[in-house]
């Protein structure tokens, strides 16, 4: 294909509170670096980097971090995308899909999520190259997959059906999405064989995904068309607020006919929970995890992640996260550590905004 | 009495592993001031004045913290005095029982630990006195102790006889000295009421003293009777390698048969962990107690120690204790909490050195 058409959406949302208190409300996860160079979204944009040029890559993010996603991005700031508040997915996409076909009107827009951490970036581009091709010569919503390596209930699936392209990575039609399963159901999926881990990463020419929004979310659409320019923060600041607030997902996915989905075989974690943070920790004792310095004794299970200079020192404990940052000390369970939300929450209600 | 016979020791010995991360090794326990506006160390002297002029308190402790000594008791420079290792307070007494016997033939020594919290200043100078006049009048070994208000095992307890004075504060014959018991005899021992915690504060003159060394640790008498200086570094240096390692309660306290307990009635607590820290916590929620800046959220029975700027949040958790310095953090059970002079044993083990 003509890759001159592929236009790439950096979605760059988040509030900060899954990885809190490493994140805060004015530094949330796509902004951190997880101990590596750049950040998650600098990698991301970066990544694209020989497939997709910067002057085609937009990120859409809060008003609120648009002024550090346009110094972590690297891309013009007239690409930077503000949204006055977050409407979920369904309207983020519709904006990008407006904004691509400024540039050209057959723009392929390939969707990515600014917090993913990806393995081997050559594959990658890969499948992002053959999942823009698909979506160009078929029309259809194109979705990568993962090949499940665990029964991971964090993440939403896949189940294939029919081979509709043999190469590599080879393409299949999809039968159905499913969201995150329960542990039992994730065992199922992964045993058969026909799920794949939904990554998240999408590529729809944009009269396809207009069309499909049309159909599925008419008022959204309809709301959206009325935007004069999709960049003005002003255009948006008059939209926003009525805007129809449902994901891509369940506003679209899972009604459309013509979908297709790229299994890939790059390595990749979307790093939504600390756990994730821990399958890349560079410390591992026993069943210990840690990134930073921490040193285990006679401790069990026990996630540590220090940020800030100095030790954690975890004696005689099992099942415990420990999260350092240089002005805060995190401790709760482990087997716990997806409902950190809730312990921000519990904060914000005793008025202790100031520690998010 | 005539109060110008009395001579104060104040041990402060301590090699800081109790308390770690708290405390360190160039910065033991009494040295640190709790949240005080003061250390435990320059308390302990200042709480002496008005009795005990500083020209005749004499401080104690280990060579590699005299400095630190003088700078925090703020006695005369002359009065530190340095011991070139521990060897257990029988020695340390000896020589402050010589060191005194330099000010005067007939003083009275009062030995203090650097380590104790005191509610009432007044009533411990009162008991003080009373000490001293009987430790002069009678020639006994005094000793003050205090009624118990909860069955503890972390300290020794003295059994009462026959009352020989029944001043304010009254004293009492000695019957015995008891090891810190388990919690079934602790119990016992308050219940029965003849029983009062060993304060380690002891008052005996010069000469009582060195008759019960001789008595008792003849060779530890021996030895220290051939130092030409007791506050000679050099003279200490010689002398201390080869001196009976000995505690003064079993070399001496035990065997005596003249003792005499004063039973005071001020506040006081030995600070010898972190539970007595947690005794003087500014913040109680529930079970959970915090020093510093500690937020609970469906956590009990947890004990927080916070020395630096910032906070520590600790959610779902039962029976842990957190303490945190500006380059520590340090988790473990509640109710281990006695046992971190084993992580730091571990740490050394480890060769972590750096971190103690």
């Amino acid at each position: 294909m003509d890759t001159s058409r592929i236009v790439a959406l950096v979605m760059a949302g988040g509030s900060g509170t899954r990885f809190w208190p490493c994140s805060r409300r004015n530094l949330p996860k796509q902004f951190l670096s997880f101990g590596a160079e750049e950040s998650l979204l600098a990698a991301t944009v970066r990544r694209l980097d020989g497939l997709i040029p910067r002057e085609r890559v937009f990120v859409i993010t809060g008003v609120e971090h648009a002024a550090l996603a346009e110094a972590h991005a690297g891309v013009p700031a007239a690409n930077v995308i503000a949204e006055p508040e977050g409407r979920d997915t369904a309207a983020c996409i519709g904006v990008g899909a407006l904004v691509a076909r400024q540039l050209r009107e057959d723009a392929v827009l390939v969707v990515l999520s600014a917090d993913h951490l990806v393995g081997d970036e050559k594959r990658f581009r890969d499948a992002l190259h053959r999942a823009a091709t698909l979506a160009a010569d078929s029309g259809a919503i194109v979705n990568i997959g993962m090949r499940p390596d665990r029964p991971a209930t964090g993440y939403g699936y896949v189940e294939i059906g029919e081979c509709i392209d043999s190469g590599d990575p080879p393409g299949f039609r999809v039968r159905s999405f499913r969201e995150k399963p329960d542990s039992e159901t994730a065992a199922r999926f992964v045993l058969g064989g026909d799920f794949l881990w939904n990554s998240g990463i999408f590529a729809f020419s944009v009269s396809t995904i207009l069309a499909e929004l049309q159909q599925h979310l008419p008022e959204l659409h309809r709301d959206l068309l009325t935007l004069r320019d999709p960049r003005s923060f002003e255009e948006l600041k008059r939209v926003y607020p009525t805007l129809q607030k449902i994901s891509i997902d369940y506003g679209v996915m899972e009604h459309a006919t013509n979908r297709i989905v790229v299994e890939a075989n790059f390595d990749w974690d979307d790093m939504g929970t600390f756990e994730a943070v821990a399958r890349h920790a560079t410390v591992s004792v026993g069943k210990n995890l840690a990134r930073g310095d921490a040193v285990f004794h006679e401790a069990h299970e026990v996630l540590v992640i220090n940020d800030a200079p100095g030790t954690v020192v975890v004696s005689g404990v099992q099942d415990l996260l420990v999260v350092r940052t240089g002005e805060t000390v995190l401790v709760m369970r482990r087997k716990d550590a997806e409902r950190v939300k809730d312990v921000v929450k519990a904060l914000e209600a005793r008025g202790l905004t100031h520690l998010l």
